[in-house]
């Protein structure tokens, strides 16, 4: 396929027309960004390393049963997606207390949750992307009721198929963001992509960090981090 | 009754034992405060104020068939009112944009909303009282399921009843914040104080803050704006 008009460019990914009316190029970038994009990096060989591990990690979810926009991953940095109109909400699952979370509540990073929990950010970088509860989605109009359910639902079935995932590998799923579109026909499929960007992920034995808080917080280098992830993913 | 053992003492009031186990004193003070405790003042007539406001709300409430902790009027600064054990969870009810609401959607002040919406904030002040969902609740343990729901639901029946309360007056009720404790049969019932404090009150002509807004913005003189309040809803 051709890669046709760019649709959007993200902080870590571009989005392509193809000639195909509901099929999009995805150009994972090497970009790395924190705090809102106030924390920028160019890191070679990043968009290799999550345009591989996202594709992992959506075959698998496939086959558990779970339908994403993923196509097929066409190159080193492309994948094929299905073309969604994005829902403009982060969905955070959360299993263990880390960032945001074990500040608004008080609680030590590491903690893990009674149970696994669920919160909507408005996914608007003005605004900072804002904690949201169900009645403010339903005043900015941006998801029905049903949809809400739907999201908050697949929030908690993701974690299912990842943590089982990660457990097999000796990986902690701390939290982790998925975003939701709707496709051409209007129905929810999740999207964006799950990687180390996206998710928290330790260590189970050391709690090393192996995700994008490397980057956040300066621990040390992100390809390397990356790389065991994708490499315990039976990558290369 | 006498006033007995100190039992707690908050920004804008006061509570003492009574020789009644299920019975308190609740003193209000002058003392006003802003932004988490950063801004801070001592407003002669203003615990009067809150306390007559307060009386005339709660019982206009039960008139209307919401029960509070609210027994009586004693003093110029003190009620008594029954016994509760406070749930950490300030409920905030929601008419028209303002406030932390404007700024976390990113929608100008005076909007009005689409629909009337509830908002639950951790009531801690070393956490800011942070914006919290249904599923933080649950893992902080602070409230069941059935008790969310009721808040919730008495977040908008209080809502109405004092919606058509200042509507008589000439008042838009923008949004208030309700606090609800659980009784000595375990029962939630609605508690704190309901006042030009706890609620956003606009002139209906004028749109001119009649509430502590006027402290929180220096826009004037606070008693002058709650014994407006006060003399429109027919006290003294």
């Amino acid at each position: 396929m051709d890669k046709g008009q760019l649709l959007y460019e993200g902080k870590a990914k571009r989005l392509y027309q193809t000639e195909q009316e509901d099929v999009l190029f995805v150009e994972y970038k090497n970009s790395a960004t924190a705090f809102n994009g106030e924390k920028k990096a160019e890191i070679a060989g990043k968009g290799i390393l999550n345009n591989r591990i996202s594709t992992i990690i959506f075959e698998r979810l496939k086959e558990n049963g779970i339908d994403s926009h993923f196509v097929k991953r066409i190159s080193e940095h492309e994948q094929l997606v299905r073309k969604v109109d994005i829902i403009p909400i982060e969905v955070v699952t959360r299993n263990i207390a880390a960032g945001s979370l074990a500040k608004r509540l008080g609680v030590d990073e590491g903690t893990p949750l009674k149970r696994t929990i669920v919160e909507f950010y408005y996914k608007d970088d003005a605004l900072g992307d804002p904690l949201i509860n169900n009645d403010h989605i339903d005043i900015l109009g941006i998801a029905t009721k049903e949809e809400v359910e739907k999201i908050y639902e697949l929030g908690l079935q993701v974690n299912n198929v990842l943590k089982a995932i990660f457990s097999e590998i000796g990986v902690l799923l701390v939290d982790f963001k998925l975003e939701f579109g709707r496709d051409t026909k209007g129905e929810v499929l999740l999207a964006d992509e799950i990687s180390p960007d996206t998710c928290r992920l330790w260590d189970a034995v050391t709690n090393q960090k192996l995700d994008k808080d490397v980057f956040r917080r300066d621990l040390g280098s992100l390809t390397q981090s990356y790389e065991i992830i994708l490499a315990r993913l039976g990558g290369n």
